[in-house]
């Protein structure tokens, strides 16, 4: 739903109602549209909430959104956690926090960061955000002025280039094949934005099962996203929501294992491996980005939730974290290989997708000519949703491709929406 | 705590570490100190941050936060509440939720808000906020431009005016008396401001027990601002986190329900009458601000934590709210009659305060030449803290002035508290 109201944000081409209550400069008028600042006029109100009231109506079978299965959520450990935290410490959970996320907090997800990830974090070098959605908006706040140049996928998750976007960068696109971000791509854009006198801020990147395509980055690229840093002077804003979503072996060191000039901002989330309730992500950086990040959120938010802290600290202090996370890589894996044996079995041969090794999506080429934008009404008529590929692509590229999430849906409601996707496919392709 | 993290954007004169990985645009150098923006640059770190561990420190008696009081907090209803939606729904308060909250929720609190405030408020015209912070950020946000006009009362709520400045607002100071902010003092800026073809935009203010001032403003002043709001057009930010902690009569209207032509974003805070642990708030505005708000926040945290969400609705929908408020009214009108008490009885007879209405703070004038900052200190040795009056004024007047919260101490540790205050002031006056 979240991304639905998001992709407003694109203006597909229905026709908006940002019209009502526009006026000049110096207008009066009702309400304050004379007001807004440049950039809020420029907002687009939800061209897509009727969609998006159609994919709430309870026959609907969506894969569209990032949301994870609510089989997953560790419920009888949380009450069990919560009853404890309300007889034993109201005065502290339900009270205000600091800026920064506890420090206990803090020191605990240092060890997590530490056992899962393999590097060594400070205490001061983690900021509890409010998802990892704040993360990139505490980061492109502290790093973007309007004219610097943002660096984005194409495609990527619309999320973090419109962030960039909204505090005035100009986004530059960068091609991603099946092994994820292109370095040698990024080298050449940053070069030419370079010649071209402009000032290249930041890159931000999704390594593991990337959103929308799935693709995993080797550690060869991690390692030169990196140098591609320290050489051009930027920073490299890691979004990591599914790295611990791993189907095979162990996930990938993330970029910020490579980081040897403090250039990466790595967020990580518990959204998808606790839940999505209590808004609990952390952002990991150099000691003085992370505290201009606090001093920043002080006029966001003040802080995190404490009740979703101290949740989250007894979780992973006893060791239910690890426990959750294998839980879900199992889980979720099982629901990949019954999305991909349903696309093997109901989509037309043409068609191509990818086989991802975590996280949540698998991402639909379907070729020349193809309008997933006119698929996804037709779909959505027969209570079936998905995400079309445009938004996640800046240059408006991508009309042949899709996303599907394998996330949310059980599993003969998969079956259900994936034999009338392909259906409609076969009808489509004849 | 929070406030006093804050504090040290406005700089106290202590030497601050700013220093430490400042480096020209164009120098490499470890971190990404090189590619902070401007306003990001002169964020300083915090200079106040041993005092803040002091504070920290339990055999410190605190005046200085807007907490309030964790005895207030309703911590058995709250469990009850929550294992009952950890048992019965955990699939919903566990997930994602809208950006706009839930529509049940906003639907139980436009009720609430008629009943309270006896104004008729839409459910689009409602949006959840995670904090009052928010409401301000997203409405300043969607509002200011770099060289736009805010005024703000002198004092103010820091929290307020730093958030506007963060938008690059200009901003100009409008005198408060003991009823608030005087509407003819805003008039002449807002006529000044107009000469010198300056873009005024909004008035932030606080009209129920001013924060840091305690004071309250007369029905004519709200309508007052109204229409200098409809003359001018500009917005009024309303921030009332306080009203309902009321401790004689009933609240007056709040300036929202003066507004004729939509141009109040009235912000409503349930962290000191319901707990803070949750950071729930909503901002009442017309349709169309609301919306552009909603999109806003989609890039800041997507929404406000759906557990926190559901307990309100419930807690609301019960009529807990309401008991409630008589509780913390009744509790904290016993502090604030204990406090003046010990204020008459300790601090030395030319010292003035104000007798508060409701709410949670004294406001202190010590007469000229006198340095809160440096009694402050003084004070801090000595195991009391409270907030020194510049940071509350954006001209940095205000030295002879302090807040002190009644809302946190315990009656006797109040009353020491006070003790020392008054010892202290006493040998200085001498």
């Amino acid at each position: 739903m979240l991304e639905w109201v998001e992709k407003e944000k694109k203006g597909m081409n229905v026709n908006n109602d940002s019209i009502e209550g526009q006026a000049g400069d110096n207008e009066k008028v009702n309400g304050l549209s004379s007001l807004y600042t440049e950039r809020a006029k420029g907002m687009h109100a939800s061209v897509i909430r009727e969609i998006c009231k159609l994919i709430a109506r309870p026959e609907v079978r969506s894969m569209a959104g990032g949301w994870p299965d609510p089989q997953t959520f560790p419920a009888a450990k949380i009450a069990e956690i919560a009853a404890e935290l309300f007889t034993e410490k109201p005065e502290s959970v339900l009270q205000y926090g600091t800026s920064e996320g506890y420090e206990f907090l803090r020191e605990e997800l240092a060890r997590f960061v530490k056992r899962r990830d393999g590097i060594d974090v400070a205490v001061d070098e983690i900021v509890l955000t409010h998802g990892s959605t704040q993360g990139i908006e505490l980061a492109a706040r502290i790093l973007l002025e309007p004219g610097d140049v943002a660096f984005v996928g194409l495609p990527t998750y619309f999320g973090g280039s419109e962030t960039c976007a909204g505090y005035g960068a100009e986004l530059v696109g960068v091609p991603l094949d099946d092994y994820g971000m292109i370095p040698e791509a990024l080298g050449e854009r940053l070069e030419e934005a370079v010649s071209a006198g402009k000032r290249p801020k930041l890159v931000y990147v999704i390594p593991d099962y990337q959103n929308p395509t799935g693709a995993t980055m080797p550690v060869e690229r991690r390692r030169a996203m990196v140098e591609l840093a320290n050489r051009y002077n930027i920073a490299i804003i890691e979004d990591n929501p599914y790295r611990d979503l791993c189907f095979t072996g162990k996930p990938l060191p993330p970029i910020k294992a490579f980081d040897t000039e403090g250039r990466v901002v790595y967020l990580r989330s518990f959204s998808k491996i606790f839940c999505p309730g209590f808004r609990l992500a952390m952002a990991i950086g150099e000691t003085d980005m992370v505290r201009k990040m606090v001093i920043a959120r002080q006029f966001e938010d003040c802080c995190v939730n404490s009740f979703g802290q101290y949740l989250l600290y007894e979780f992973v202090k006893r060791g239910h974290i690890d426990e959750q996370i294998e839980i879900n890589a199992r889980f979720y894996k099982e629901k990949r290989d019954h999305l991909l044996a349903l696309l093997d079995e109901h989509f037309p041969d043409t068609v191509r997708w990818n086989r991802p090794e975590g996280g949540f999506f698998v991402f639909v080429h379907m070729g020349e000519g193809f309008d997933s934008e006119e698929f996804l009404h037709e779909a959505v008529d027969q209570n079936v949703a998905f995400v079309a590929g445009p938004p996640f692509f800046i240059d408006d590229s991508g009309r042949d491709t899709f996303r599907l999430s394998f996330a949310q849906l059980g599993m003969s409601e998969m079956e259900e929406a994936v034999a009338v996707l392909g259906r409609l496919l076969k009808e489509k392709t004849k």
